[in-house]
């Protein structure tokens, strides 16, 4: 034994019983014993999820920059007021232009990724103008209008700051309900853009309260007496030297939120504004000088692929620290433990929260990388085509699937993620309740997803629509788009039985997509059914789609479980080796969790019987328990830096109470009771009587004391 | 035609289309049009759920009385900060010392029950001292010691300020493993408390920041060296005179949390601080002069019923703000609604998200009520019976079932609670993640309730636990207490079927009940057998219990399903009248809804037939859209006021959007731009070249006007 050793071991002979426990609990050691377990190469998982190690490469890089610059310091962030949140959000505006303008519009992507996921308040301010101002540009304006507003100065942010005026306080997913106005005034040229009632004043105008000095303003055109709908128009709202508001122009703070405080929503009103006739964006309606009005053929379809994606990452940073916390945290010693309290992560309830969550995060991860890849050789095969192509038809028919697939899949994602952190945040016990572990903040930044960029129920229910005209034209000969191709297969899938031999059969991807197909093929069968008995009671089609809504929104939501398997199952076929072996246990999860969550659908339409849904429940505990002992390595595949996860349950290093504890201090240094003099001192001090009464043994009875 | 009319007809005549439209949709006009439906006594309804006459009267009385008091003004509390709030909820405890000292328990519980509707912070901070401290005295101290307390200012808040020190930062669910040490020192005749190690430090001590002069501390008693277990301490914290901290006394602020940022949570840290041996409460066990400990034979018994009537008090609340939000906000227009757009409630798939949670909130209530006064009778019988009493037996099993159906319906009602309000935010879309109308602040407030008072998890654990011993009982003849009755009745309850000639007989609360049944038999009986089959793998009984923690959480929550369904049932039979005719539909939509919730149960044991549970489902429709038409009188009949709601939406005049206007306006007044100079004019203004352009035609290609 060396020397250096003795005096280790001379050192642990002297502890206290109270310092030997603490060595024994170390979280520090904890969590080093949990990275030993890897089975599989982490770095390999973290490149094969990246998407390359240029990829993982440049998130590294855009991490550590993000950490070093001092206007993105984000451990203060729970003890800045509302005014300071929203001052320093503006601060990081000129440091984004100086990397929008120089790299990449990929690279700027990944960063905008990166910073969504420490600051989702600022990702928010910076997109209102550079996703949702130019976004509408792009999508509205004539190349030529495009070219005159970035002259302007749109793109550069010179003079220009512009925001995306289309909720109004009385409308919101209804847009063709809008109620503000655009009139056409022939004399002058100009159209007047009027705010008629309260209902119509603009709402939650991102930008709007004190960044914006245009906005893309979503109104009623009226011309010559005529309404055409609603249209996209650029209103100036500022003077861009004062910041004064412009004659009618009436802007107010829509003030406290449950979280993104750093995005100054705002309302507006207008009242008989009037801007020149060419402040239309005319790409698609035309208004001439003399008031004709030329309407167009087709409209857009919108993806919403990345929330897909988006719900995956900030499930990463939830679960990284709801589980490594997990890994450290101790809590009742087991029978043989010698007084050693046990990890919450070998707890068999514990894994059965965290595990599955954990399964469905790379589900939703591998979808959001398959559907983008899907949609943009998509979109690139459509820029390529010309009208009469032979694959022109099939391209059309995978973006209209794609379109409709991905609003489902926005919703039930965005829901499963909003879950998730606040599971996460259950799962931390009561530390997940103080705002420096930061998952409340997750969770309060987060929810907004499940509203904005259409309200989750109403996805849900344009996807339940999409697959009710998807089974129609399957029972009329039509070939679908591979995502819902089952449902040209109804024949043969409704009524079908899973064909195993043993029990252990059921832990294949294979018989699990033909669960779901089958299981899918019969609610959306169901649904299409009720909807043409709707009809044929002589409802109208509308009305006939809003009566089985339940039965769209459940068919919706049995696609998207089923869809995610497919996606993920597809993904984790095309790896090998150990990464591969840790993966397929990790699908076989999600595919039987999804299994037991719907587990009455699959013994309604009696693919399972009741013995193999048994199997399916304890096979999801065996699998809970499997994944946990790749938990931790699992996690640190993902690869956030501490200063990402900005949380210090979640420390890499495990050393949780340590950084726990520094973070509360700093955050709340000692000073002056606040207010002592002023409420407690006459407070306690009241004179009430008594009081004065005093007893050596503090009421403690000697008839108590029964030395015997 | 009197000329008045003529005047308002010619008024009417002369509206713009806008203003038309916005007298159709008028939201006042909604709600009344709605509230004219009432197929029931309102009033009625109202006095049943209360209690009667005297107990409505009572809380009118109070909300006006906290309505009136400037101290209870609600609100700009979205708006203030962590120290404006915290020195406010301070201000308030000598308005509550008035009502208690001049009240009866029972009134003051119900003014308590009220405040924690409208302010639960308040009523955290004041409960940390009335409910938490001097309820560890009430519970763990001798009469002697209770009365030198109580003399020293502990109920009067004479130089006494008490908090509650029992979580410790890395020990919470886990009492018998806390750290803190109090070690008996024979020679000075105290007891000296110690903090060891960092996790030992005492957290979330709410009171300990700023308010608390004494804590009520938990702490490992140690006497001549061994480990008593962890007994309750009183250690004077800070000088009353001073509030300065006392020798051996850290004390730190926890800051910012989730919500409830009213009460002052702190950290405490002892150092070797002296109390004399009579500071340790000594009810239980004893420890005299000499060192002689002497241990108590009986564990007290906890009851956690009031949570559950919590859990409904604030459903209502959140389900006030969306139904009638829902009854005056339109969306979309119908194919032959002349533009007019429909009322959210109008929607199926709105019922669908808001009437199964109005009838669970229903249940939670009835629950609540019925398990309340049932704890009452038990426990004056138990405090009128003497050893040996026939019915002493009868009584502690009772007690002792209500003991852990309490623990497991905390959880599922908290649960169900936190849900219910997401979903009501939710269901306002874009306007539920505004402050202003209430469900976001309520959620952040309302979450800790998962976690505090035991872990939801573990409690449900517990009622599993308890579920599996009843099991076991029942198979050794064991005559069980009324709420698990039917695990004496197991051989006629496993593989029955459900015997109706018809569907219709299936919406009758007793084949729902015996439909529970039988599921809830099933499944305790199989977390019974995977339990003693652990126990024949040689596991210990706690290890065994762990390893089907999955089958006792299942088990428990399906036993909470059916206890509450039976409670609302039992409930509604003993009503008559209009108002049983409201009741009875809402008690089957939630039998129903919560039969359709758990579909995999009742067809895995195959209770009922996949026939019968579509039946269910279509039931669950019809009931929504009955239930729905007595939405807005249902939600009258909790007869909350606009001030406890406080929300705009909420409001009951349907007034929502002026008053949401008013609100923002009123909590955000403008002013000068507050960072204009310093960030906005470099930004928007620096020179990057061009930005001269002008045109006319504001880039509007003339090849795009045809004029043809």
């Amino acid at each position: 034994m060396s020397s250096a050793q003795k005096r280790i071991q001379a050192v642990k002979q002297h502890l206290t019983p109270e310092q030997k426990y603490a060595q024994a609990v170390d979280p520090v050691a904890s969590m080093n014993e949990e990275r030993a377990k890897a089975s599989f190469d982490i770095r390999a998982l973290t490149l094969l999820m990246d998407g390359g190690q240029k990829q993982t490469d440049l998130k590294e890089k855009i991490m550590q920059e993000l950490e070093r610059d001092p206007l993105f310091k984000m451990d203060d962030i729970h003890d800045i007021s509302k005014s300071e949140l929203r001052e320093r959000t503006m601060e990081k505006f000129r440091s984004m232009l100086h990397y929008l303008q120089n790299e990449s519009v990929e690279t700027f992507k990944k960063r905008m990724e990166i910073v969504s996921l420490i600051d989702p308040g600022f990702w928010t301010r910076f997109g209102v103008h550079y996703g949702l101002f130019v976004g509408a540009l792009q999508s509205n304006a004539t190349s030529g209008q495009l070219g005159y507003w970035f002259e302007k100065g749109a793109l550069s942010l010179s003079n220009f700051v512009g925001c995306f005026a289309m909720t109004e306080i009385g409308h919101g997913s209804n847009v063709p309900g809008l109620e503000t106005t655009a009139t056409f005034d022939e004399a002058s040229d100009q159209f007047i853009i009027h705010t008629p009632t309260l209902t119509a004043t603009k709402w939650w105008i991102g930008g709007a309260a004190h960044s914006a000095t245009h906005a893309a303003v979503f109104a009623q055109l009226i011309v010559k007496g005529k309404r055409y709908g609603t249209k996209c128009f650029v209103v100036p709202l500022r003077d861009p030297k004062t910041y004064n508001t412009l004659p009618g122009i009436n802007i107010g703070d829509i003030g406290k939120k449950m979280g993104r405080d750093g995005i100054d929503n705002g309302w507006i009103q207008f009242t008989h504004v009037r801007i020149p006739r060419g402040y239309m964006l005319q790409k698609h309606t035309k208004v001439s000088r003399a008031g004709h009005v030329k309407e167009p053929k087709l409209q857009q379809l919108a993806s919403r692929v990345t929330m897909v994606a988006d719900s995956g990452h900030f499930s990463k940073k939830a679960l990284s620290i709801a589980i490594r916390y997990a890994a450290v945290r101790r809590q009742f010693a087991g029978s043989n433990a010698n007084g050693i309290e046990t990890k919450l992560l070998d707890y068999p309830i514990h894994q059965r929260r965290l595990m599955p969550l954990l399964a469905q995060t790379f589900a939703m991860l591998f979808t959001g990388t398959e559907m983008t890849d899907m949609y943009n050789i998509m979109m690139s095969r459509l820029d390529g085509a010309k009208e009469g192509d032979e694959d022109l038809d099939e391209v059309i028919e995978i973006l209209k699937e794609t379109h409709s697939t991905s609003a489902g899949l926005k919703a039930f994602c965005t829901w499963n993620c909003l879950n998730t952190i606040e599971a996460c945040r259950q799962a931390c016990g009561g530390h997940g309740y103080s705002a420096y572990t930061g998952l409340a903040q997750m969770y309060q930044d987060f929810a907004v997803q499940c509203t904005w960029e259409g309200d989750n129920t109403i996805l849900t229910l344009q996807l339940g629509r999409y697959l009710i005209s998807c089974y129609r034209d399957a029972l009329n000969g039509k070939k679908l788009s591979p995502g819902v191709g089952y449902l040209n297969n109804l024949d043969n899938l409704i009524g079908k039985k899973c064909q195993v031999k043993s029990l252990e059969e059921l832990l294949s991807p294979e018989v699990i997509i033909e669960g779901w197909q089958v299981v899918c093929a019969n609610v959306v069968r169901n649904a299409g059914i009720e909807f043409e008995e709707n009809l044929k009671k002589g409802l109208q089609p509308d009305d006939a789609y809003e009566q089985c809504s339940q039965s769209r929104l459940y068919a919706a939501k049995l696609h998207s479980f089923g869809y995610l398997f497919n996606r993920f199952a597809d993904g984790v076929s095309k790896i090998s080796g150990s990464v591969h072996d840790i993966l397929i246990k990790v699908c076989l999860l999600y595919g039987l969790y999804s299994i037991e969550e719907n587990a009455g659908a699959f013994l309604q339409y009696e693919y399972f019987t009741p013995a193999q849904i048994e199997f399916v429940r304890s096979s999801v505990n065996k699998l809970c328990a499997e994944v946990r002992e790749q938990a931790i390595p699992l996690v640190d595949s993902f690869n956030l830096s501490d200063y990402i996860i900005n949380s210090p349950l979640g420390r890499k290093d495990g050393n949780v109470y340590v950084h726990y504890f520094e973070q509360v201090k700093r955050s709340n240094p000692q000073g002056e009771h606040p207010y002592f003099n002023r409420l407690i001192k006459p407070l306690i001090e009241r004179d009430i009587g008594g009081g004065d009464y005093e007893d050596e043994e503090a009421g403690l009875e000697s008839e108590d004391e029964d030395d015997e």
